[in-house]
């Protein structure tokens, strides 16, 4: 490798070892600082550019792609508080175990805290968010500096991309000039061969190996569960999630229900035609249900903390042996009810022990939640095909995950979506991958988080978002005509903050209505305007109307925003509706 | 003070305490963990509740309150990732010295790191760009722990009020329920009456003094400021600037020309009768033109680091004692070239050094500092009314400033309008208070701190943005409709990163257009749609179009968007055109 200066030098060999190490795309924002990095990713003609103008909704967009596919998108900004938009997406990408590559460009030491302009404290901005921090030496040509560089490429992809995974921040310094001007003996000719160009391949190959059980123990574990009235738990998932076909191994080994959290990665697949995948748990765990049924004896979970209110309060009440899962050793588990934190792989684990255990679950047991939940799905039916109640926001939910193209990608966002996913789409064969940010829960980055995870894969992509939401990342949008990203984008729109109604605030206005709900009244027919997309507006209880604009968004090209008028406080009523049905009918 | 239960208690004690000390507004954007903080405010009778929907533009909102006016506008925003969209302005308040308090729910505890929902890490999370933080007690109605409490919310606003200014970071758990549902036994009916309701006034009074010299110093300065050839550089201002007064004074006792930055507070006003104010300096500081000029004998300098990079190389360059005055001893000098650093206020310093000194400056002195920039305003005159030269951006700066309604505020964001308010809008009596923000120097947040600047007085607002900056935040023009701020924004369109057109790398295409331009084709009609503003398009050379939908924006009711569409190259090759004919003229 060779360079016009020291500066472009360097962000040649970083992208270089990046990229034979296998990252193929990068998200950027336009700076002068970054330029080395900007220029050096440009010319790479095995990476990819999102080119991105606001770097909240970049990191967000990288975090996307990074959720699909279990692989580093790296992100370059340029110094100043371009980096600290980043810290919003810096968080999820740490609480949800999703790698992410920070590559910030800074002034040098010597303009730091000096009054220089766009100059900020970049080091350690993200504190104990990131796997790791290096503020990257100086740009110069000598072997040792750029084998040291080599190998800091290969350490971050390695940290960013271990157990756990998640955000590793790079700051490189560079000094002017920063763009690809010959500087003259800046870079030496006869620099060694393995310096300039590194290997062929990666400068350091990572080999990375999981936690994983010693036979004995492993045989512990299975007669732990060798019990009759066992419950797997999957929680939303690590990137890039379980193997569908060890958790469909060991349902079937076992003979237990599994509780699949919409973001499990394991409601939906082929493998539910084998595994007891049960989804409308949020509904009829109600104590006034599960009074009169026995508690289970063993609970084997894993991934993070459910979506679901009632089944963590369903786990907090039980006498149960509780099996967290974690390869992290992630104590995960806000109801302090485990009783056992088992430090392995999930997939591997599952895997294993599915060949030890002789299918220890009792039918009975299995056909109690099996029958619950069909309960569920029957009244949700009668509610959802009634058109004197079908204006309930879950409807739309449960619309979208059956109308969805198979395979798809199908995104939920925080508040509402995720929650009427989790209560109101079945678990079916299709190939979807439901993802959600749920590792801070916020509403903020959903569409560009949607879009990266879009971008990465042929799949179709829908997203079901609220109107907060929506609002708070519209700037997102523009990466559908930037990056060349189709999407389905449906905005469940109720004016404001509709949870809020399901919280006890609501009965106190002032402040509810003003300072909780917060009521917009936008229309969001401009923001479709000004990105180029379709936009169709659908009444919350037209469910024909709001299934043919979805089917039709979903085979149409081009991008489409489907605006569903909802009532939250109407919706909420309906909802405690259905649930009270499907409690009623069990109890009954 | 009484409430239905502790964390009622709790923040309606606060909120108490910030009243009595003078808060009368504060920002909020909605969730459930704050909603102690978010009822005790509301219900208020003295505070204002300003409601966004985006915690990084409410965050700069009221960054933008705050410096306008000096006081502090408190945050109040959820757990989670809403925290860290507070990040950007925060650094921004930091660098830039403007007071901000920060009131951030938090899980208590046991819940943190526990994989409870919306929970992360809020400790420190703005690291160093804080003056104070503190994890605020668990709520007890306690006498010793709400007198605790009343004395640390006194605490917080003189930290974030002091020398310098800026952010403060209360973080407060609350526990469920964070409702005012009645808990009994919760608040004692006995508490005693300095706890329970403070005292009349606030709990703490705080009396802060400034750095002062004593009078052997201070002659001393003044020995040193007895010098001919004398320059008084005026840098952009720390919130809320110094006083047009006091430079006044010491300009007029010193007879030295002051250079002042568009956002030193000082090149607008009615000082500018007797003070001799020169605006032209980034044009005419060529170093062909001052080769032969004598060099300063003396450099008085306060405010931060100029915007002008002119003007830094020549103070770089000359051979001159340079005083850097700060009351916070800052070092915001990036050139190295002070000889000393004053710590002291300005304002004060200049007034007592007035009356010390007799007038050492040299009037050949100070008129060849006048000439120079005569000659710079009747070229750039020449190239705005001649029709094939009117298109360069600044000469929308130049028409904005000479237009602007008398009082005003007028916001220039970075980037180029910034540069181009210093280079082209000329120094005038009017009462302009001019505000961009230079701490970081970063283009996001610019609408939402304009917004907040506009919300704090009832002058008259006017933004000039750049298209980028103003995609950036587009969010924050939400707040005109909601906070009901009139604005008139003129958005200087040049289809991408114009600054970019300034720098070397302009010649490497790729990367250039791609990845630092970054054209992005938005129209911006359908923004102005979404929020409901009006809308107007003129082109970059048609001056009496931008002239005519100026003065109509800012005397008709609403807010307005004008778009004046221009070229950035073209810009720029008139801006050189200017400089190489102001130039050429000096060195006639």
């Amino acid at each position: 490798m060779t360079a016009p200066n020291r500066n472009v030098l360097w962000a040649r060999t970083v992208v270089d070892e990046l990229a034979d190490a296998g990252v193929d795309a990068v998200c950027i924002t336009p700076g002068s600082r970054s330029t080395p990095l900007t220029e050096a990713f440009d010319r790479h003609d095995d990476v990819h550019v999102f080119s991105h103008l606001d770097e909240r909704s970049s990191a967000f967009f990288a975090l996307g792609r990074a959720r699909r596919t279990g692989d580093v998108t790296p992100l370059v900004c340029t110094s100043g508080t371009a980096v600290a938009n980043f810290h919003p997406a810096v968080i999820e990408a740490s609480q949800s175990r999703v790698p992410m590559l920070l590559l910030t460009a800074d002034r040098p030491p010597e303009l730091r805290d000096s009054g220089a302009n766009q100059t900020i404290d970049q080091a350690k901005l993200f504190g104990d968010s990131v796997r790791w921090y290096k503020d990257v030496a100086e740009p110069e040509a000598t072997p040792r500096k750029l084998r040291s560089l080599r190998t800091t490429a290969a350490r971050g992809l390695a940290k960013a991309t271990g157990t756990p995974a998640g955000p590793v921040h790079l700051n490189f310094p560079f000094r002017k000039p920063l763009e690809p001007v010959e500087v003259a003996g800046d870079v030496p000719d006869d620099l060694p061969e393995l310096a300039a160009s590194g290997r062929d391949g990666a400068f350091v190959r990572t080999t990375a190996g999981v936690p994983e059980l010693d036979d004995d123990t492993l045989r512990e574990v299975a007669e732990r569960l060798s019990k009759p009235r066992g419950l797997v738990v999957a929680g939303p998932a690590d990137a890039p999630g379980v193997e569908r076909e060890a958790l469909a191994a060991f349902a079937h080994a076992t003979g237990f229900p599994v509780l699949a959290d919409p973001l499990s990665g394991v409601r939906f697949g082929g493998h539910v035609r084998v595994a007891p995948v049960v989804g409308g748990y949020d509904d009829f765990l109600d104590e006034s249900v599960t009074a009169s049924w026995p508690d289970p004896d063993v609970v084997f979970r894993f991934g993070a903390s459910p979506t679901s209110k009632p089944l963590r309060k369903y786990l907090a009440r039980v006498d149960a042996e509780q099996l967290v899962v974690d390869p992290a050793a992630g104590w995960r588990e806000a109801e302090f009810t485990a009783t056992d934190l088992v430090v392995a792989d999930p997939s591997r684990l599952m895997g294993r022990l599915s060949r030890l255990l002789a299918g220890p679950g009792s039918p009975d047991w299995r056909r109690r939640w099996e029958d619950a939940d069909a309960t569920h799905e029957s009244v949700v039916s009668d509610f959802a095909t009634d058109a004197d109640t079908a204006g309930f926001e879950g409807r739309i939910l449960a619309d979208v995950f059956e109308l969805a193209p198979d395979p798809a990608t199908v995104f939920v966002s925080n508040s509402m979506p995720v929650r009427d996913a989790d209560r109101f789409a079945a678990p079916t064969t299709k190939n979807l991958t439901v993802l959600g940010n749920r590792g801070a829960s916020g509403i903020d980055g959903i569409t560009s988080t949607a879009l990266g995870a879009g971008s990465a894969t042929t799949d179709d992509l829908t997203l079901v978002t609220g109107d907060i939401a929506y609002y708070h990342d519209m700037n997102g949008l523009l990466a559908i005509g930037r990056s060349d990203v189709d999407a389905t984008v449906v905005v469940v729109n109720n004016d404001g903050g509709g949870i809020f109604h399901m919280l006890p605030i609501e009965r106190f206005d002032p402040p509810f209505t003003a300072q909780f709900k917060t009521p917009h009244g936008l229309d969001f027919e401009p923001s479709a305007d000004l990105y180029g997309l379709s936009f169709a507006r659908v009444a919350g209880d037209d469910r024909d109307g709001f299934r043919e604009a979805y089917e039709t968004a979903t085979k149409e090209d081009g991008s489409h925003v489907i605006e569903v008028v909802t009532d939250a406080e109407e919706s909420h009523r309906l909802r405690d509706e259905i649930r009270a049905r499907i409690v009623g009918e069990l109890t009954e």
